[in-house]
């Protein structure tokens, strides 16, 4: 392991943040909150630590998969320690484990949160929370590359270890235009939303952090009602953006390069669209009655699902106490998640075509036993390996699902909160049932049960190795 | 697909479950009860007709894997059809896909019923129903070919497909042989267990029942309260027969070939030992203190650990009003299930170890992207081909079992009891929680419902295929 090479990237990663958080820093200013100085001396310092360790470059740049694996998630575990910091001296958050986990579920865009009462909270700490998640949602290392890019594979390797989905497409040949164009578009779209929700009637600061946590599919709201309380104008703009970053962002680039055609090609985002459209419809004939009309009942329903689905979180109503079928079919989204290359999480569409697919394959060759067939995906092959890696990334994923529902079973809640909490951390929703549902929190769980969720929060966001190769003691072997 | 040879198969079997239902006639008429014709009416009825369908030998004796699953596979569903004829007739229980349900529990050695009140069974309809289970624990194909072999390649694909757990070990080159040494060692252990249940106090008729039931980690009980009120040392007989049974039989074939070292060499069996002490000893820990004293606690934990891990059913307690922890391990166990080639169900310890093993593999394949190190167990290879089928298992009953739970949620009960009955159903577990748990019952379940859970019961206990193939159209097409 090249440990120089992986404390001058965290040196790059550290100051990046300490940068961003001067922002919170002004908002502080703007409504003249008492707080201000305290995101600008951790800014200031953060710059300045950041810098000391990526002020030399190492003479060593050998820089593997390896490498990056555990830059990327060491600098997600620092990002979280250094954004909690903040809310943490403020007093906003009198807990360190507490701001560590509110900072862990904003990069990571889960959007679950420790507070009881948001409203409570001043406005800077509520745009910090939000901005986060609209860092966590495209990805740290995506930015870093869009304005400084490294040598080498350098930037692979980080972009592979950090970006969501089992394969990763180059979308142009340099990895430093690939996410300059990321940004581009998630900067674009940031804007059209901020824009078109003021224009329906939100106060602009409310209309920059409603867009900040869809962008990144996070969730945080800045009312106790979360968004319950807007009008139902602005609920289905939130819907539909939350949908358009669950799509692959391949989609927009297409669209970009007037490709048209190779849009329909792509299976993972025709299921997504049509799974939406069918959940929807089963949900609002299910939950109807509760509603006094149609309408309500379709708009929560539409919300909801895409929420879910996409994995951000929000929610207009508490579905909590909706019947068995609408909770069921929620958390099957919930355990799908949105596109692969989104800003989404959960295991991704892609990887459930991926298997579904060998699973056809597999009772194919009980009945052909001498037929060959392999796993396609948009009219292509998928490598044996890649399958192979897509089942065990499943299975990998049970087994930390279940090792994390037995250690929070040690807590105090009942077997829906502590099942839907480990799969809402997981899989970076938000909220879950129960105790954890859209109206409730994770401020009663003990401190383990935190922790266990703020590494469930990471290693979601991650896609599970980058987290879980931190833990391996092989990996820090000299070479 | 070859159906001549098919019919001809299915007919044997049904001979052969038809000869096995004049025993509960014969229980009838020792007890004097009105219904005993039916048992014999039914019993001629199907030797007549199983002979009838077995009587020319096929001209084409064409079988291959295909011909296997579909013969076990239509053949456990006619047993359940014909075996709930007696049920039925009798209006025992008066409704036909109730009284299915319940043989379809009973052969797939599940334990799970729709009887509200079973005290109120005749002594004939307990003795069927728990010797349902003994038939099913081992297997009629097993059964069929220990009596009465077939030709060439039909004994192998027949076995495969009807026994338990991922590699299916020839003990000895010739199948027959293998039937037969089984059926001598579940023959013999049953015959111990009646014995010594009897020297413990047992009525006769209660230690056949009860040894039945757990020889196949049925489950069925006699009484409503099941085993609990009966003495703490006949509790302890059936705790360490439920383990006994969870076991590898290979194990007892070891044992009488004199091969000790062997024994110890199978991982599988050293796993399944150790997770049942740790369990029993958190568990006893976990309810401590809500018994009066250390010795009921220990022995109830043991005892419901034993019945859950090696899916029998039986109880001695409520489990359900254990905290989130015991409960929490109890639903791991039902997941796991106990060993390959037992009498038990669930994913079995060998596949999780093999999956087990596939992610340390794919882990390390990160660290050292160049070093190809082979998935082993017991010392032994295991092939690649078989680790993807092991992954791919996995999956698939994923797959199911959330389909499964999405159609039973329509129904009316909660989330907890939509999830644990499918759970308990396709490992034929029997009891899961809430609604069905231990003190609880399928009864109140619609018919839709019950369907899938006929359809999970038997697929569990073939590990899928051989039922789902059965609904796969290409399936049937002719050679």
């Amino acid at each position: 392991m090249n440990i120089a090479i992986i404390i001058y990237t965290l040196g790059r990663v550290i100051a990046i943040e300490s940068a961003f958080m001067a922002l919170p820093g002004a908002v502080a200013l703007f409504y003249r909150e008492k707080t201000w100085w305290v995101y600008f001396l951790v800014s200031f310092l953060g710059i300045l630590g950041g810098m000391l360790a990526s002020f030399k470059k190492p003479k060593n740049t050998q820089f593997f998969a390896k490498e990056g694996f555990a830059s990327v998630g060491l600098a997600w575990f620092l990002m979280s320690l250094t954004g909690a910091l903040p809310l943490f001296i403020s007093r906003e958050i009198p807990n360190y484990i507490d701001a560590v986990f509110e900072m862990a579920s904003g990069f990571t865009t889960t959007g679950a949160t420790i507070l009881t009462d948001v409203e409570a909270m001043s406005h800077s700490a509520l745009f910090w929370r939000s901005f986060s998640h609209w860092i966590g949602g495209m990805g740290i290392f995506v930015f870093l590359l869009a304005v400084m890019p490294m040598v080498g594979g350098v930037n692979m390797h980080l972009l592979r270890a950090e970006s969501p989905g089992p394969v990763v497409g180059k979308l142009v040949p340099k990895m430093k235009d690939s996410s300059q164009i990321l940004y581009v578009i998630y900067i674009f779209l940031t804007l059209v939303q901020i824009i078109s929700l003021w224009a329906m009637g939100m106060r602009p600061f409310e209309a920059v952090c409603t867009s900040f946590a869809t962008a990144g599919t996070g969730g945080f709201g800045i009312y106790n009602s979360s968004i319950a309380d807007f009008s139902t104008l602005i609920k289905w703009n939130v819907t539909v953006f939350m949908i358009l970053y669950g799509i692959n962002f391949n989609v927009y680039f297409l669209i970009i390069a007037r490709k048209f055609k190779s849009i329909l090609r792509i299976e993972e985002v025709r299921t997504y669209i049509i799974v939406i459209f069918l959940s929807v419809t089963v949900i609002t004939l299910n939950i109807f009655r509760m509603y006094d009309n149609f309408g309500h009942a379709l708009t929560d329903a539409a919300f909801q699902v895409a929420s879910i689905i996409t994995t951000t979180g929000f929610a207009t109503c508490d579905f909590n106490t909706w019947p068995s079928l609408s909770k069921t079919i929620l958390i099957l989204l919930m355990l799908t998640g949105a596109c692969a290359g989104s800003t989404g999480g959960g295991l991704k569409f892609s990887r459930v075509l991926i298997v579904f697919k060998a699973i056809r394959q597999e009772i194919n060759s009980f009945i052909h036993p001498r037929s060959v067939k392999a796993v396609g995906l948009d009219d292509r092959t998928v490598d044996k390996a890649v399958v192979k890696s897509v089942c065990v990334y499943f299975i990998l994923f049970a087994f930390i699902y279940f090792g994390s529902v037995f250690i929070v079973s040690i807590d105090k809640y009942d077997m829906v909160t502590n099942f839907t909490a480990v799969l809402a951390t997981m899989n970076n929703i938000g909220p879950g049932l129960e105790v954890v549902g859209p109206t409730g929190n994770f401020a009663g769980f003990n401190y383990i049960s935190k922790i266990v969720f703020i590494f469930d929060m990471l290693a979601g966001r991650l896609e599970l190795y980058p987290i879980l190769l931190l833990f391996i003691p092989t990996m820090w072997k000299k070479h």
